[in-house]
């Protein structure tokens, strides 16, 4: 007779398919299907959330689990004892809301991102503010239910960061800051390296961004690259996903939105093949996910080493393009350059955009802002921090989806990936002494096989800080991060640090 | 408060959009799924397929059925009624297998397939054959099971055609096995039209496809035309894709292959919305939905008023081909060629390769065949159908997967869409009696939308027979099909019947 253990495993794994499908039908939206199919296209994966929802609250799972806690073979298994923490904290997760707010949420967000959308083309904050309180009371209200009296963003927190709290990253973040600040305004005095100018083919770009994916170790025979408006990766073991976009005009935009996907998409391939389906089979949480795609785009894909190499196939895809040598071309992909939008900011400032954005979302779960302050709240920040005036939300607070679609405590996710991508790079420098000899003629697998064998295919068998802690051996702190980027942009800018 | 009906339908269209999920994951299989992913894929569709067959047997079911069927408002409304049919058809069906059964059932054709397909390229029936024998007796029990006391053969039928009768079938094959006989051996004394050769670009063959697929009425906003090895449509509503096949050597295996899939797909799109999801909501039977794929085909596709239009096309689409001509091009595409293969048979051999299997299949199921002489048979019944012998099994009974996945009942749909289609062709020319002149001209609407109004936007409103004596206003019989075929082959062949 199966144990309660196995039984729990085995409905879990089968939930676990069916939220696989769910993201292939998400890719399938994004990538291929006809634009006439949306609307039932949304009946459809309600559906699949129905099913999902009903399956994740069985009430068979509360008893398997209690059974299997106090089998003392279960305890002795560090895999089965893994499963039991993830499976234990989505159940309770799913059984402390009720379900009336968990609908109302449904019902709520299933609408809100057409009106932010609506009001970030119209460029009105005002007519997504009534929305965004709407969202917000709602958000405030699963929190409270999720804290059981503790703090309510830490609790919100949990739903991507599990074990982080708002106390550790303001202090991780309230060190950031201030060095950043220095950094980016001795940058801002420095001479500027050039752009890149000219017309592309896009052909040409895609086919150079998959050369580059298999470069950098996606296995292509267990994944693919499409074209999407917004690059993405999707997907779990042998079936993972990636897209990227292209414009004529910008190159590197293709390059390092595919890196960085690469990143999230090699995390998820290299997961051990014992884990398919279960919650140890994917990556475990967005911090340490985000320090996968960043550590390939950025201490990696953007080094000088590396870039070295990429300046050669930027040759070979494109012949001639007006930036003429390996040192140029590095400066260009490192260029800093103020702009109001976080998805396009440069590797310095885009953790600026980010801190920003908790302290906000901190303060509105905290009752500290409320919705009708929220804009003049981000701009006076914005000018605090970036020296220069939002002229319009759309460049402001309009510009990410996130809040509209109720994601409060996913934004520090970003940098958090930022430090622990720091923390990695260090280690892997420390143990791989020739890493830059090895990128330079393309040989990335020497950085990508450390971080497989270190991080990627033990999935979620630890917590997410144990499992930075367990690649690095130390614990993950600000400093690697900063000592990194102070290093490589004083060199760059020819800065006195 | 919802009644039982409104409480079922609701159910209903659920599992109508988690089905369509699972067709979308076929559909990615075939077309876009990465190599690897197969084994992983497999996990994915065994999930859905639990959750749709726990669905489909649910208790409830059984409730809100005696209760609907009891339900004076709804036995007054034709809609209500014909969803009631169809939903306690099906759920009859699977409370009449007992549990066992049907997993016995979905564990043996799970890997009988593969056996098959080894078989065939071994060109080894012996390989096959005890395998073959497991999946009949099963089937046999199946049939027994449904059939409750009834015709074991008639019983199966009823999951592809409901309505259907071997002794329907029997007499109307009966019938046109010797004037199809009669036919092709006249044309066999005749002179053949010239055969096409060259290459033809594979890329501006889809493009060809593309645009033939709109010109017959295919929404394209709901809707795609990709490559796969077997072409197939896919999906019902909103989304219906369609696959075709390129050889660089015939361009007519592409075009009249997308056209046929035309068929398929343009019936699914053209259901009325309200019927999404329900089981009204696709194709009511195999054999009317084969009629559109094959009026789309041949009646309309390969008559001489179209292939004009189809050769300007060509020559537009590449050039000088070889062929330079309208009436030999018209030759041409309905060229009487001999073979072994049912797929690659022309438009007059194809019934005769489905009279085959259909008796051969009814023997086996009825027990006057068993599988040990089904070789034997074959090669026989071939001999004396086609007037030359099957030298290996692969080109023989081999040929087709059907029969080892369990599909005993679905070949005779193929030829009874035929007949179907000579029906719906007469009509068709009878109320549209310039047709030729607009098909000439690449108006093919005349023909889409007669076939859009008087069957394809009912779906399963009526029973199959139903739906096409609605349409046509008359018994279907083999009459307008033989008529149809005697006449054209006689003015393609020169020959006085």
């Amino acid at each position: 007779m199966q144990s309660a253990y196995e039984q729990m495993m085995e409905h879990v794994r089968e939930t676990g398919a069916l939220g696989h499908v769910a993201q292939r039908l998400g890719w399938d939206q994004e990538t291929v299907m006809p634009r006439g199919s949306a609307s039932q296209r949304g009946d459809e994966m309600a559906a699949m959330e129905t099913v999902l929802h009903a399956r994740r609250g069985d009430a068979r799972l509360g008893e398997w689990l209690s059974e299997a806690e106090a089998d003392a073979a279960v305890q002795a298994d560090p895999v089965a004892r893994a499963n039991l923490r993830h499976i234990r904290r989505d159940f309770d997760r799913a059984n402390k809301v009720p379900q009336r707010l968990a609908a109302e949420i449904a019902r709520v967000t299933s609408v809100s991102q057409g009106v932010w959308a609506e009001a970030r083309a119209k460029d009105d904050f005002a007519a997504f503010a009534p929305t965004l309180k709407e969202v917000l009371a709602l958000k405030r209200e699963e929190g409270a239910a999720l804290a059981d009296g503790g703090d309510v963003y830490d609790a919100l927190l949990q739903d991507y960061e599990p074990g982080a709290t708002a106390e550790q990253l303001t202090q991780m973040f309230g060190a950031l800051r201030p060095r950043l600040k220095a950094l980016i305004d001795a940058v801002r005095g420095a001479e500027a390296p050039p752009k890149v100018s000219g017309t592309f083919d896009e052909g040409a770009q895609m086919r150079l961004a998959r050369h580059v994916a298999k470069t950098f170790g996606y296995d292509m025979s267990r994944g693919r690259v499409d074209k999407a408006v917004h690059p993405f990766s999707s997907g779990s073991g042998n079936d993972v996903r990636i897209t990227t976009r292209t414009a004529a005009d910008d190159p590197f935009n293709c390059l390092y939105s595919t890196i960085h996907e690469v990143g999230h998409a090699s995390y998820e391939q290299a997961i051990s093949q014992d884990y398919l389906f279960t919650p140890l089979g994917q990556g475990v949480s967005m911090g340490v996910h985000e320090s996968q795609s960043r550590i390939y785009e950025n201490q990696i894909g953007r080094s000088r080493a590396m870039t070295g190499w990429l300046f050669g196939q930027m040759r070979e895809a494109f012949g001639g393009f007006g930036i003429d040598d390996a040192e140029t071309f590095y400066r260009t992909v490192n260029r800093v350059h103020d702009g109001y939008i976080r998805t396009e900011a440069d590797e310095l400032q885009y953790n600026l955009h980010v801190l920003l954005r908790y302290d906000l979302e901190r303060a509105l779960i905290e009752r500290e802002l409320e919705v009708d302050t929220l804009e003049e709240g981000w701009n006076a920040r914005f000018e605090a921090d970036f020296g220069f005036a939002v002229e319009r939300p759309s460049n402001g607070v309009l510009q990410d989806v996130h809040w509209s679609v109720g994601l409060f405590g996913y934004f520090p996710t970003y940098s958090l990936g930022n430090v622990y991508a720091g923390c990695l790079h260090e280690a892997l420098r420390r143990d791989v002494p020739d890493l830059d000899a090895r990128l330079a003629v393309g040989e990335v697998e020497a950085a990508t096989d450390w971080l497989r064998d270190n991080l990627q295919r033990h999935g979620g068998l630890r917590p997410p800080r144990e499992t930075i802690m367990h690649a690095t051996g130390t614990e993950p702190d600000e400093g690697p991060l900063m000592r990194y980027l102070e290093t490589k942009f004083s060199d760059l800018y020819g800065l006195s640090i």
